[in-house]
């Protein structure tokens, strides 16, 4: 109904992760993989160097691999909005203008993180980028990592800055999305709305959002597209129905481990080798990601994407008692062996 | 499409707000007025002695009679959910066989509050209560006020207590109010499940929610039955509309005020006094209000439902900037005079 | 150094656990037992229906009781300083009346909860209790469960009401300490300050303080008394060899149980029994709070000022570790059964 | 009388604020100066990288280049705490590495951030650091901005790496201090514990601190320095005269000001030129900062360690209120404004 953008930024735009070797490199050959395989199933962009894509963890010069890697592979089947956050102005002004190279459609840009500052700060932030970007951009709104860019902010920086095409809002808070859109959509009827809180997307479309980028469409890249056409078609009978078991996906791959590690390891089961993280891990915390991941392996079965494990998987009638006994087991032991016990 | 309740506790209820004398005693002609007033614009419910009715600002015995009065004027029009929560689990019981007594369809119980319990004990609490119930009872989870109830506590009482009917959720998280359907509705598929958010009513209705206790429908209750009964009925695009309507005058009723004074002053520009509220206000906080006032009146007036104010309300288009610039110029000489400059 | 009072609000207060016997009821006897046990331990005065008295639990005719009682108890003995703190400024103001008429030496008002109010709300609740209460009154500053007070509002609360004599104040922050006592005292000389955490007694009384209302001086009033006499005799070397140990003492109390569990139980191993409290338990909470209680006997043998547990303590120098291990296996078990493993 | 270190890492380190030329780069000349200057004002010790040195807003090279400058300058007068944090493992070992070669007596290294890690994995970063570096490192945790660091990882950091050697802690909370000290120092009397937070110095030293890293140093090294020789001298009294001096000017420069502007502006009022920062500013902000500066320069010329402003400043009697007016009025013209109604 709104038209979001010339060259439109809707849809569900995929976060990437970021293979690594066994010595911790970007795995090029996996990452191009990975990239294709994504877009055969059917995301409509993807989102490099996003909070998904760890960028913290990446030096300056291999976030800017990363999106060639990825433009490279993409070659214009689908829009790249790239993440392009670095230290300072000067640096994030340059690998906009490298970005804009590679042909990214857009440049997303998250709020200065570290030190938290007031909306005064974060508008002057943005619009000292907004001012010289060689690219559109868009603001990225995560306030569990950053500073919260809050609804004034948002309404100030639209007006002024034709550049500025679009929110990106983690906060996953409903009634806060409809407050953007209220304060921005009369004056920037092409401004896009994207969520990035899939346990949402289906509210969210309903509300008037024009997509998301989600870090479960790493895992489940057709399931959210699925998802997506459904709401955006207003069958939301249908749309909730996938939106009630996307949760159950979602909570299980968030909750239990270091974000992104349970989207890692979901989307490993689909056939890709992401290595281990850069975030290192202790010999109780690999034990637990593998009994995860089991867990994560029968919810994925049960969507018929992947097999069962070897072991099968618990009947799934009294599902979260019966799927967590392994775990609970699991973590008993863990604890016992932490405190010394054992 | 989910049965929740025989008697059903579904649709709008509104928490009561309780009109004062110039003495600072229960207004009761003006309540049962009040009462009346409401049923007749379409509530499906009432709910005294909650939130928005102050409940801790009022004796044990002044509780009762608010219940008394309510119920006596309602005469079965409308089911009640009476608010009993009391200093401790004997209390409550007491008031809960007195609600039972005066006639009430059910109560609702606050979690613990000023101490911020866990949930094993927020579990306990309610389990003695539900034990001993001689009337069905709703949870009521607002995490801004009280110990927040988690999802597995409202799982295990839902699940052991056929008298625990149902919950009153605050929080306005969408995806929360998932998670507690997910774990609940398969063992109660009668459990009910209100919203006390009416910034996403219509979300909340569109993901499966039975209804919602919403304090704007003091002030409003035929726009929020209306948005309601378009919900339901699955017409999600004109219900937004409405939505997004009442978003903007439950801001503006919440956020410049102190709890619940905007709902006290939009529902007494319907024609009702409520009279001064218990917290005591300074004089700057006096003008505020009157000044706030204003502005209510004029968006109630574009919903047609009063009289603009004599002096007129500045043109809708630029709405956001244009009717506060009244607020701006008050708030700037509030602030001076605070300081002392003026 | 300076003068805190006419009749000086300065020292320890012990905010008085309430005994309740086998019906939930106040246990009279035990709580006149208790009340001069205290006194004859050496604390400054008695602060009855404080946080740690559970106040919120009670009815407004039981707060007024055990007021009574305690007053009778003391009979002149210590200070009393009641807190008065009820459901409006009306009721509130009446309250304070009848304490006055008990002969309390001031009252204590926690600020405004459940409803999270402005500092300007905070102010006018104040000010309208300080204008008419025939009583000195001391403000009561519990962030973690009431509307914070910052310290403008202490300022222009101190400087317009000479009623208003002093604050207790729970944050446990240092900084804020020195805040308030830099805005008020050169104002008020005689105004009183009193820290209500005394995981930090010493460096509070070092910087200024005239002294603490301490949930610990139910189980160790002999240790609080000792320690506050060292530092205000400023032998600080000494003094901080009781804070480390009362730190431990107070972690152990505070946080594994629900608040004020853990004071109840260590107080009750000194001879008193204070009976379940009002909030009920499951009856794994039940055994988690047996097993607790042998940490803090064991502690308090340490203080000498019980006999250890019958099964003796672990070893005591690798504290931490060691007198834990009991604890964890518990812990364990109880996870194990509250998974429904065992 | 606890021995923190063979060569020590106690008393004051100045966490060094960063000079930028007009074009923003790093100025060199300036920064040694400046170097030279806090050593001859008997600083302890210079502490490169931390949070008021905007680490966050460097390029890698950039950060490099800052130790390699303060190294060069101090030429072992003092010894240097050089912050290594990097965008993961790899790199901090690089940067650990870079910098034992330069000479520093010790990194410090930021618990992760962006992302807020477990209490595991916080552990687990920092031990494979501690496995690997060349160079002993000292724990940085500061909640408001990284993931916290809990005692019992303290504890196990502490028992399993000797080449972890302290923790600066910026949380300013005393009973945490407390706990630390509790769980370190028996197994580890060598271990350093300093406080960021100089709100609360001396009773930090009070209760057994190493000494501090202090961004008030960079504008009054000589004040700092006194009040900590002062309190580990025993003299409590005086130096809790400067505390309560300290605390005004770090409010002062800490609440107006985005962190760590304030700082910036009372030490270029010592006579350097530290140029605009790297967070961009609005128009409004830059008049604020001015107006901001004079306060500043009103509170050192009380320290009479600078002129007072040309306009004089306001009597200092009713210090609060009257050197505050100017600024009073400076935000509601800027408020009007910003609001468009001048």
């Amino acid at each position: 109904m709104y038209p979001c953008g010339l060259d439109k930024l809707e849809g569900i735009f995929t976060p990437l992760l970021v293979p690594l070797d066994e010595r911790g490199r970007i795995n090029e050959p996996e990452l191009r993989r990975f990239v294709s395989w994504l877009i055969e199933r059917g995301v409509h962009g993807l989102y490099p160097n996003g909070s998904t894509g760890e960028f913290t963890r990446f030096t300056p010069e291999e976030r800017r691999r990363i999106v060639q890697i990825v433009a490279d592979e993409t070659d214009g089947r689908v829009p790249i909005l790239a993440g392009a956050a670095e230290a300072n102005v000067n640096e994030t002004l340059a690998a906009c203008e490298a970005y804009a190279g590679m042909g990214a459609r857009a440049v997303a840009i998250v709020a200065p993180f570290y030190y938290r500052l007031t909306p005064e700060s974060v508008y002057a932030y943005f619009a000292e980028i907004a001012r010289h970007s060689p690219i559109d951009l868009t603001l990225y709104n995560i306030p569990m990592f950053a500073s919260p860019i809050d609804v004034p902010t948002i309404g100030r920086l639209a007006a002024e800055f034709p550049r500025v095409v679009g929110i990106k809002d983690s906060s996953g808070d409903v009634a806060f999305m409809m407050r953007m859109i209220t304060a921005v959509r009369p004056k920037r009827p092409d401004f896009c709305f994207l969520t990035g809180w899939e346990a949402v997307l289906v509210p969210m479309i309903m509300i008037g959002c024009d997509g998301g980028t989600h870090a479960s469409s790493n895992a489940v890249p057709e399931i959210t597209r699925r998802m997506y056409d459904l709401a955006r078609a207003g069958n939301y009978t249908e749309a909730m129905k996938w939106q009630f078991r996307i949760l159950e996906l979602f909570d299980a791959m968030l909750n239990p481990f270091e974000f992104p590690d349970g989207f890692r390891a979901a989307a490993g089961l689909r056939g890709f080798n992401f290595g281990r993280g850069r975030q290192p891990q202790t010999s109780a915390q690999r034990s637990d990601v593998a009994a995860l991941t089991s867990v994560l392996n029968c919810i994925l079965a049960d969507f018929e994407l992947v097999d069962p494990p070897a072991a099968g998987c618990p009947p799934r009638t009294g599902r979260i008692a019966e799927d967590k006994v392994e775990q609970v087991v699991f973590d008993v032991l863990r604890e016992l062996e932490k405190r010394g016990v054992l």
